[in-house]
Order: structure tokens, then C-alpha cells, then sequence
């Protein structure tokens, strides 16, 4: 093992035990703590008991679990304000466990303090075959007293961020003096992981920049991963990294049993000015033979090493599964406490009404995760839209702003393109730290509700997931950066979808038309991605009308992630053609074949509508093909259609093809067309319109392909075409074409 | 503007320039350095043309490129080993401009030095409607004198850690004392945004961590991004933060136009144990009106101020586009002193074949981008396949064994699942620092070939670019992780596609049968972005035999990343029926019907062939239909393939329908098949068998639907199905059911 690198002396935040009832909630003061007898009394009991689970199963995460009983005690027992018979009362303090594979340790935890759902049979269900399991192999934000779903390392302290500042901009907007509705803290669990992890790494610096003092990230410094001691791969200077970051950063050596120096930790970071970091050396399966090495992280003891483990620590080898009740009486007084934790809420609410009505209202409305009825009046009115050409991207700010200008739900950011994807709002505020207007000069505080994520896309996307989370419906959270950048931040977007979390995703750039930026901004694949994703909706309109459609099927959906495709080129409009109830449907007739009877479907997508629309036109004027186009903004919403609604816009007949035409690869286009023009290689760095054309996209080059297939269908019927699908521009290719200059020496 | 936060004392590897003479290949004490006058000169009519060529065509980026003037002039007139007539030179310093967008300062440097291709024309063509430009809005590889491509951010830095590691590791295995074959740099300029993005922050760790001391990150600290002053997003204590991640950091203060100072800490560099850091404070446009202000990031100055810039450097403001002929005279030793750069790289080849003519027979293999020919040795031969049910992950670290052993270009890597992903090699070595044998125990060294690369998915792909560019086909990186965390790698991936860099990904747990880590770790829509995106193959073989075929695929893809998708839990191995063969074609008849003539076609795929091949059996037996199965393990290898071989494949006719098996949605399986049992929802945590039984896998659940289909097939003729496409699980959905116990105030 490495040598740790951390500086060794004790940081000033560290509290004596004597200070702690200067602290916070009180809870401390009242209870005092109790004794290192007690404490090690629950402490072998909890390890014995995920010995026996992971033995039960013969596998399953044991050796985090056991390395933090003593955090968990601090946590469940001193520290957390929480109530186990209401897990969602709304002040309370948040818990993520970012090192979702720990969950045993919250589970067991959950049950000492007795929240209801999580009986011992549930306990022993872990990693069974049980359909209806509250305990699954990583938390889940499904079950009672879960904050968010974790499992993908990272993503947790992501979420906790978002919480945080969810707490911030709550009690900024709400709270007045004497009146503190929102004061929650947020506390996250971390192992090395989290710390390594990318996205996990954006958020920190985030969180520091914000000056979020009510978010604590306890790291559980076991020093193993799967691959072994954590310095194979990582000898950083976490806590100078960390201070750097604009932490606070407390050091606790003896994580495995020091309750009181744990708990000082905790409190501590209650008192800081800024974030906090508390750097917990445990060590894995604690107590086991096999404790501190890789073999006891993902993997039970073994049944001799689970009663060597009890003998060890005066536990009968014989008993599994077992509680003693002086251990389930150490908690006992939880309930109670969090009971009143609640009781002083609801005082404090009612207080609140009476002092003032206007605010209370607004307040009691996000507590119910709702948004003011009037909300439609934000959509502008069909009669308002453009005529002229006009960016998708555009139409979408001024949706944005209507929205962000008149409903608090909403915190719109975007991950460093202010100028490029219009959803700065008017008179926005910005959300900082206040301390940074003296010290920086920004103009922001924790009230303000817009968001400079930085050049931060993935944290932006899973900061938000903890947003969502805080309590479903209070918060609206809207990002916004270039779609071909939902790549980097796609695992966030998937956990919003899995977790059921409202966002709206504003995605500009959505084409090849974006510019000289060239194909590494052009995305190409990225759609086909979201619309594989469960429980996303992708929505790509074509025009102002159809934005329109697309915000309200965003604000509709309210257990769903949202990502609205923008252009960042002027789109013409098609005011006789486009609907935003249509959108609604997903798909819909965009305009019938002239004269009714018709030869062949266009089906024309966002962007790339008007190549369709005048594809129709000169198959009309140059080839007599009478084509009539479809709209199809979302896939998603159109496979929520009766089949009679789709059959009513899809309109397959025999010797009548349908093409749809769009810039991304053909996939999943197959179940409504026969044909594509589509993308099968990257972009390329041109002007809009040339990028287009390069690519086969001009209606001169669209026309003739159609008629073509128009007329061998008449010949040879439909039935060619089954397993034989067309992509008018080939199929995706493997290898790319290099001009580059080798001079090779052998 | 914020204060600066980092510390102002000048750190003690700062170098004065009489020092200069002692460091590294010599340039400068044999050209010493120019006169301020001769610098001013240079960067004035530098700026001046970059205001010009934005002007031209009203927008690009000319900030960047301005403020950087004096560091090119450091770069290339005085630290970087390059050969401007042979761009790939093999022993060059590979420079890596990771702000891409920054490329105009790259191009121009490129045409003063005097490399061929970058003409007066070409420059002049940026943001052109031009087809065959060199001068992309972003860097790409395809052209001389780029060593990777950038633009999406980190990206680049992510790479030119790589290519780093690429110099280390040759050097280890190749130099020899008095033979220094590898020996370059790599100089990587960055601005805000690479150290911003979770990518680069995870690239940066293991920098330090590894020592990488050939690498110099270049951060042009301008305090300005797309949103304003850089301090909107961001606060840190970058210095800090970079020592503590393990870098030499070295402050420059006037970065607009001290070239001594900057060359300094550019030399200083060279000297290093760690990688460096070097903070360069610019001014974004300098010399313009609105220099250090966000409106100059992304926008031309303006016809008037781009004179007034002219005239305010003594410039004509009547000229433009003007190199003046002593700024090229500047520069014109460049091309004479690359040449004997190369020249004595070539002298010392000669003398190490002298040395050991079997090294260096190699080593030449691996410059040329060559691999042994009989590495189709290390691919199991048909015969020695199991028989026995096999996880496909278990099959692949076979063959990855044996390529690893037996051929140095291979890099094995895994993100922290060593114990998982079944890649660690016999005997390997791990890539280390030695340093760190010392100081942490560790076992490896620089020649080491298996790379732990920590819980970072995405800079694990994003850093294999760099290896695999550093000289193609000299490395061939491996990865490895969960298929599910390539959504974390995704952005990474796509670079190695978009550039055409050979890769094998090994991705393993790439189904809903992982186990009770449940749906976080399911990776339900992964493989449809795959799929989707251009150049890269994604194949899930279903047997040993197939992951065979998988290897040979990936190896022969000499410009392709593959990802090979395999499975946590055993399958049954099909020695009769899988074959490699039929691999290479991407899809192939599994078996035929019993008897020859069938009523449908089943396509099994995968880690879900079993219950394709089981669900076949129960029809015949308990309903009389005769199914055939077609493997298809890739996609994109079977759109290569002719016309007739498809249709031989899928034979679709008339009143046969096709149904596809895979637990993934069906997006795109539509091309191929008439229905599908798929995924419409993310996973569950439930052991492998009865999760697949949950989400209707069994062949009890599968086959009675597809004798329902294929009657009602025969009934009513195979056109019901055109645009109805059966989803027998459902079509994906919306919103997500959640059990949470929610207290509503209101």
C-alpha cells in the first residue's frame, strides 16, 4: 500500500466533542452521544449482518458496507435530520450514496431507524429472484427513503450538487428572517469512484464555485478498488485538490470505529462557509479476514470467515440474520425525533402563511410539485408565430424566456453557450454565491435562476437530475448546449429517464447545417440514441409552430426527460402546414398530395422538412409524382398513437412507397419507410446549404431518386422492397478515406 | 474581472534564458533568440492576418488565435522538433491543439514554417464553401501536419495524453543506451473549456499520476469563454489543483508578447520528472478594441477595426492578407533544421540496426503500422472452441491473451474492472511509472502493456485516440469496461470513428442478464447508438466461435474503432451452427428449418441466440412451425455485403415472416425483420434467467406470438405488416411507474 499523501495535521474546522451543541439542529445537545460500548455493540452487529446477506446470496458487495458502519451511525444516529415515518418530508436533509453498490449499508441502516417498508424480509430479499424487492442491487429512486438512483459511479454527487443548490435556490426565494421553510442539508457518500469519474469531477468544481455550504461529500477512503489498492491508478493530493476546488476539507483517521470523530466531521461541515469534504480513512470489510484488499469488495466471506468474523467480535457464529434488540433500541428514539422534525416544519408553515399568503401560496404549489395553471399562456399563439425564415433555435428562446420570465419552477442553464442557443431570458439573475459579487464582480445570487454550468455538459445534465429529484415537480430544470454534446452528457440524460425526472434539454445545432464547425459538431448518431432510450422524448420540430408543440409535450410529460432539437439555421416556416397539436401526436399529415391521389410519402423531420417540402414540388413540376408529406417530429409520441391514428398518416398501400428524408443515419426510420436519404458518414466543414448538398440533399438530387423508386414500384410491386430497405446515400460505412501524408520507413 | 486566485511567486523550475543552452535538442543555443523588435514584427503581421481572414468571411474565431501569437512563436520557431517537409517525421514532437477552435493560429503557423500544403489559397479558403480545404473550421487528422483531431472539448487533451504514453512505451521497449530512437515531446494547448470538461479532468489525473514528463499541457489563460469572464463558471485554484494532480506547474505572466519568458517555461518543460502545466496569461484578441472581452471569442473585429488594428501596429491598413517577407524569412531556417532532425533520427535507425537487427526488425514493423503476420495464430482455432456453456466474456480473454502476449502493439486497458472483464493477460506488466515501484510498491513500468486506467470510461477511449494516432497502426488499444459505462465513453468513441482509428472496445455485461446489479448497469440503448454511428463496428457475437470472428473483424478493420459486446453470464455454445466465417458477413443461416422449406425466420443475436434457438425447438415440437434462426451478430458488416447474399440470409417472402430476438429495443431491427421481442423499458435487478423471464424471453412467452404471427400471416397476407411493425413487448413508453410513498402539503 501507499504511503497517503494528504497532509497530516488536523484542519482548524475540526470541533471538539465539547462544541457540539453549539451546532445546528440540537439533536446532538438532547441525545449527547452514546457510549464506545454501545457503538461497538451496533457496529458488530451491522457487519455480522451483511456478512450473513452476502454469505446468503455468495456474493454481493459486503466490504464497503462494513468499512462504514461507525459514518453510518454518525449519519442515522447524531447527525441527519430526517423521519423514518415520513421519508419525504420535505425539509429534510438529503442522503445520496454515490457509491450506489454499497447499498446494503443504507438499507440495513434504514431498517434500524425503522422506516417501515424496509422489513427484515425485504433485507433478506437482496440479490434474490423477489419481483417486488425495496432492495435492489443499487438504490433505487422507486423505493421509500431513496433521494435518487445511483449505481453509475458519478452520477450520485452529480445529483447531490443539484440538491444542494435546489435546497439554495428554495431558501433564497422563500425563507425570510424568522422564517426558515428550506434549510436542508445535503449529504453524499463517495468512494474513490466518484472522485475519479469525470462527471463526478465537473460537479465538485461547480459546488465549489456556488459556495454550497450545505452540501457535505464524505469520502469513504477504503483506499481499494476492484483492481486493487486505489494508487494503481490514482497518487493525486485529494485533499489539496480538493481545497483548491473551493472546499473545505476535514480529515478523519479512524473511520472504522470513532464515532465522535466522525460525527465532529459532520457537524463541521453544518458550520463551513463553503462546501465540505470529509476525508474518512476505513477499511474494507472491516473485521474480516480478507479487510482491506480487493477480494472483499465485490464478494461474500465465505461461511468459515462469516463465523470466524462473529467469534472475532463475540457474536454467536450460529445466529444469522440477527438484530439484538439493544441495538434496535439504540435507534429507537429516531422515529420521535423525526416526527418533531416534521411537527416544527409544519409550524414554521403555517407561520409562514400567516405572514404572508402571496409567497405561501407560491411556496405550497412547488411543495405539491406543481406549476401555476396558467402556464399555457407562455406558449405563444399560433396567430403570433413567424412567417419569415427563422431559426428552430430562436422560436425555442422565445418560449424559454416566457417561461423562465414568469415561473419560478424553471432554472434554465447551458453549458457555456449564452450566445449561441437564445435561452437567456429577460432580466435574468444569474444563480452565484453572493459572495462572489464582491469578490469577482458577478452580478448573481442563490435566488437567480440562471445557470452557467461552464464547459460542463454532463454535470449540467445529472446536476439536474438532482434538481428533479429534490422533490418531483418544484423544479423545471432546462440545460442547453449543442446536441452533438448530449453525447458527453448522455449518461446523465439516461438516469434522468430511468429515475422518471422532468427536464426539458434545449439541443441547438441539431444538424448538418451548423456550420464551418464541421463534422466533429455535426451529430450525426446522437438521435438515433435518444430515440432507442426508454422513456425519452426527442422531439425535432420543424418550424415555430411545432417548438410550440414540443414545449408542451415537454411541460406534459411530467415523469420524462425532454430533449428539444433545435437548428441553428433559419428554417422556412409552414404556417398552412404545421400544427403543435400534430407534434403532439408525434407525426401527422403535413400536407396531402395535390389533387388527393398520391404517388409516394415524404416524410420530412425538424431541419430538414423544407428539403422535403420542395422535393415535393419538383417531383410535381418535373416528374408529375404526386407526393403528400408527413410531418414526424417524435417517434416516441407518434408509438403512443392508436393504430388507426398512425395508419390514418402513414397511409401504406401497396405500390405506394413512403421516404423519409433526414440527416442522421436511417436507423429505425425502417419501420415507417421504405427508403431514406439520409447520412451514412460523418459531416463535413462547409456552409449550411453546401453541407446539405454535398451530402445529396438538395431536391435535385432527392427528385429524380424518388421517381425512380416511384416507378419501380409500379412496376414490380411493393413486395421488392421487403428486406431490402434503401439508403439512397449507401449504407454506413466502415473505414474513412485519408488523405494524409504517410512516409513510412521499413 | 475576478482576481487571479493562483500564487504570484515564480516557481522554481522557471529557467533563466541563459539557461537555455543546456536543455534539450539545441535549437535554440544554436539559433538563439531573435530580437523583441523581429517577435513584434512577426506577431503583429500574424494578427493581423488572422483579422483579416475572419473579416473575410464575418465570423470565425479570431480571439484565440490573436492572444496565442507569441506562444506559436516560442513553439515553432524555437522548442518543437518538427520536420515541416515530412509532417510525420516519426520521432517529431506531436503538438495537439485541444481548443480546435483556435485552429487559424495553428493554419498560419503551418504555411510561416513552410509546410507544403498549407498555401496562401488554403488559408484564404477557411470557412469556405471550398470541398477539398485543409483548413476545417476545427483540426483534422485527415490533413498534413494534424496530429488529431479536435473541436469537441478535452478531447484533444484526453489524446495527447495518449500520445504521451505512446513515446513512453516505445521508448522503454526500444531505446537503448546511445540509442535514443523515441524521444519527443507532446505539447498540448489548451484553453478554459479542456480543463472544464470531466474528459480532460480525468486525463489530467492519470497524466500525473503516470508521470508523463514528455508532456506539456499549454493553457492559454485568457479568462474568457463563450458566457463572459471565465470566473462566471469557474473559481478554482487551477495551480494548485494541477500540483496536487501531480504536474510541474510554471507561471507566465505577459503571454502576448514575452517569447523569452514563454520559451523558458516551454524548455523548462523538457527538464522536467512530472508532466507540466503551464499557465500563460493572454489577452483573448489582443490588440483589439474589444480584446479580453467574450464578443471577440467567436466573431470578426469588423471592417473599421480591423484597420484601426493595422494602423494602430504600424500596419498598412490598405494590405491585407500581408505576410511581409522578412516575417518568412523569419522562419525560414525551419524546414533546413527539421530535415536534420530527420536526417539524425535516420543515422541513429541505421546504428540500432547494427545493434540488434531483431529489435529493430520490429520496431520498423511497428513504424511501418504493421503486425506480425502470424497473429492469426493467436485466434483459437475452430476445433479447440468449447463445447460447454461459456460467458462470451470469458471467450474474448482468451483471445485477448493470447494477441497481449505475443504482440507488443497491444495495449490492454480496463476502467477499474480487472476482475470482471477478463483482459488481464498471462505475465503482464503493468504500464507504470517506476518511480512508483518505489514509492507505492507498485509492479510496472513504462514498456508495461496493461493499463489500469482507473473509473474513467471516458478518457480511457479518449486517451486510446491518442495512442492510436501517435503513428496508425503502431498500437492497437484495447479497453475494456461494462458495456453500459461506453455511454459514459460514447464522445470518445466517436473521435476514434470520425478519424479512422483502429481500436477494439471490449465491452462486456451487454445485456438485461448482468444480474442483480439491475437496470442501472443494463444497457438498454447503447448498442442502437453504436449502430447508428458511422465507421464503427459493433458486434455481439453469440458463441466462442463468434467472438473469434469478432477479433479477426476488428484486427482486419485497420481504420475502424469495433466494440465487441459480450455477455456476464454463460451461454450455450453452438459448435454446429456459430462460425466465424459467417461472422465476417456480419449475419449468416444459423440452421435451416428441419426439412428444408419454414414458416418463419427467427434472427437470434447475441447473448440472446439461446433463446432464439430454444424458442425455435418449442415451435416445432409444440405448435408445428418451422422456424430457421440467422445469426446476426453486426449490422454494418452485413450492409457491406452483396445483394444476393443478403436476400440468401434473410430470404423474406411472402407469407414468412421475420422476428427478431434481442433485449434491446428494436430500432433498426425493422430493416430486417417484421417483429421483434425487444426491450420497451429499462431493466430490472433480478438474477440473468429470471430477469430475461420478467421482460418476456422465455421461449414459453416467445413462441406462441410468433405462431399467432405467422397465422395470421398466412390469413391475411405479409402486407398488414408494412408501417405495423410488432413490437411483441410493446413499443418504447413514456413515463415510468414509480411506487414512492409521496406526503403532499398543500
Amino acid at each position: 500500500m501507499a504511503p497517503a499523501l494528504e497532509l497530516l495535521e488536523k484542519p482548524a474546522q475540526y470541533l471538539p466533542v465539547k462544541a457540539l451543541s453549539a451546532i445546528g439542529n440540537g439533536d446532538i445537545a438532547r441525545v449527547g452521544l452514546e457510549s464506545t460500548e454501545k457503538h461497538e455493540r451496533v457496529m458488530n452487529a451491522f457487519r455480522a449482518f451483511i456478512a450473513d446477506l452476502c454469505q446468503q446470496y455468495g456474493e454481493g458487495h459486503a466490504g464497503s458496507p462494513m468499512g462504514m458502519a461507525a459514518i453510518g451511525i454518525s449519519l442515522y444516529k447524531y447527525v441527519m435530520k430526517y423521519s423514518p415515518n415520513n421519508c419525504n418530508y420535505f425539509n429534510r436533509d438529503r442522503f445520496v450514496l454515490s457509491n450506489g453498490h454499497a447499498c446494503l449499508w443504507q438499507y440495513l441502516f434504514m431498517h434500524l431507524v425503522g422506516v417501515k417498508s424496509m422489513t427484515l424480509e425485504q433485507l433478506k430479499s437482496y440479490h434474490s429472484a423477489k419481483l417486488d424487492s425495496v432492495c435492489p442491487g443499487h438504490p433505487e429512486i422507486e423505493n421509500e427513503g431513496i433521494e435518487v438512483t445511483t449505481g453509475p459511479l458519478g452520477q450520485g454527487l452529480a445529483s447531490a450538487v443539484g440538491l444542494a443548490m435546489a435546497t439554495k435556490n428554495l431558501a433564497a426565494t422563500y425563507n425570510k428572517p424568522g422564517h426558515e421553510l428550506v434549510n436542508n442539508m445535503t449529504w453524499c457518500m463517495v468512494g474513490d469512484a466518484c472522485l475519479q469519474e469525470g462527471v463526478g469531477l465537473e460537479a465538485l468544481s461547480l459546488a465549489g464555485h456556488w459556495k454550497l455550504n450545505n452540501l457535505c461529500v464524505i469520502f469513504d477512503n477504503n483506499s481499494v478498488t476492484c483492481d486493487g489498492t486505489a494508487d494503481v491508478a490514482n497518487t493525486e493530493d485529494i485533499n489539496t485538490k480538493m481545497r483548491a476546488t473551493g472546499f473545505n476539507v476535514v480529515d478523519v483517521y479512524n473511520g472504522n470505529s470513532d464515532v465522535p470523530e466522525i460525527t465532529n466531521a459532520l457537524l463541521a461541515a453544518k458550520l463551513s462557509d463553503k462546501p465540505t469534504f470529509i476525508n474518512i480513512r476505513t477499511t474494507i470489510g472491516y473485521g474480516a479476514a480478507k479487510a482491506g484488499t480487493a477480494d472483499i469488495h465485490g464478494a461474500a466471506l465465505g461461511v468459515d470467515e462469516v463465523a470466524n468474523f462473529k467469534r472475532r467480535f463475540s457474536l454467536n457464529p450460529d445466529e444469522h440474520f440477527h438484530i439484538p434488540q439493544d441495538v434496535y433500541d439504540f435507534f429507537s428514539d429516531i422515529p420521535g425525533r423525526g416526527e418533531a422534525h416534521e411537527a416544527g416544519w409544519q409550524n414554521a408553515l403555517v407561520n409562514y402563511q400567516n405572514e404572508d399568503p402571496v409567497l405561501a401560496a407560491e411556496f405550497a404549489l412547488r411543495v405539491a410539485g406543481k406549476m401555476p395553471e396558467d402556464w399555457t399562456k407562455c406558449i405563444p399563439r399560433t396567430a403570433d408565430q413567424p412567417t419569415a425564415p427563422t431559426a428552430t433555435r430562436k422560436s425555442a428562446g422565445v418560449v424559454t424566456n416566457a417561461l423562465a420570465v414568469n415561473i419560478n419552477s424553471f432554472l434554465v442553464g447551458t453549458a457555456d453557450l449564452t450566445p449561441s442557443v437564445n435561452v437567456a431570458y429577460k432580466n435574468k439573475v444569474d444563480f452565484q454565491s453572493p459572495e462572489l459579487q464582491t469578490a469577482c464582480g458577478l452580478n448573481g445570487t442563490y435566488s437567480g435562476r440562471y445557470i452557467h454550468y461552464g464547459i460542463r455538459e454532463h454535470a449540467m445534465c445529472s446536476i439536474s437530475n438532482g434538481l428533479s429529484a429534490f422533490n418531483k415537480g418544484t423544479f423545471i430544470p432546462m440545460t442547453s448546449t449543442y446536441f452533438v454534446f448530449h453525447l458527453y452528457a448522455a449518461a446523465g440524460v439516461r438516469m434522468a429517464a430511468l429515475q422518471g425526472l422532468q427536464q426539458i434539454h434545449i439541443a441547438t445545432h441539431d444538424s448538418i447545417g451548423v456550420g464551418e464547425n464541421g463534422p466533429t459538431h455535426q451529430p450525426i448518431a446522437v438521435a438515433a440514441l435518444y430515440r432507442a432510450m426508454p422513456n425519452v422524448l426527442y422531439i425535432r420540430p420543424c418550424d415555430a409552430e411545432e417548438v410550440a408543440g414540443a414545449y408542451i409535450a415537454a411541460i406534459q410529460a411530467t415523469e420524462t426527460p425532454t430533449v428539444i432539437s433545435l437548428s441553428r439555421q433559419s428554417l422556412t416556416q409552414y404556417p398552412q402546414n404545421s400544427s403543435r397539436e400534430g407534434t403532439l401526436k408525434g407525426a401527422y399529415v403535413f400536407t396531402e398530395a395535390e389533387g388527393g391521389d398520391f404517388d409516394v410519402t415524404l416524410i420530412g423531420v425538424g431541419s430538414e422538412m423544407g428539403y422535403a417540402m420542395q422535393t415535393r414540388e419538383l417531383l410535381l413540376s418535373e416528374h408529375g409524382i404526386r407526393a403528400r408529406v408527413v410531418s414526424f417530429p417524435c417517434t416516441r409520441l407518434f408509438e403512443q398513437q392508436s393504430r388507426e391514428y398512425k395508419q390514418s398518416v402513414l397511409k401504406s398501400r401497396a405500390g405506394k412507397p413512403t421516404v423519409v428524408i433526414e440527416a442522421y443515419p436511417s436507423n429505425g426510420w425502417e419501420r415507417y419507410a421504405d427508403a431514406a436519404v439520409s447520412m451514412n458518414s460523418f459531416g463535413k466543414s462547409l456552409p449550411s446549404k453546401e453541407t446539405y448538398e454535398h451530402f445529396g440533399f438538395a431536391p435535385e438530387s432527392i427528385a429524380p431518386k424518388v421517381k425512380d423508386l416511384v416507378e419501380e414500384v409500379r412496376r414490380d410491386g411493393i413486395g421488392i422492397l421487403r428486406g431490402d430497405f434503401r439508403d439512397f446515400n449507401g449504407s454506413l460505412r466502415i473505414g474513412v478515406e485519408h488523405k494524409r501524408f504517410y512516409k513510412v520507413y521499413e
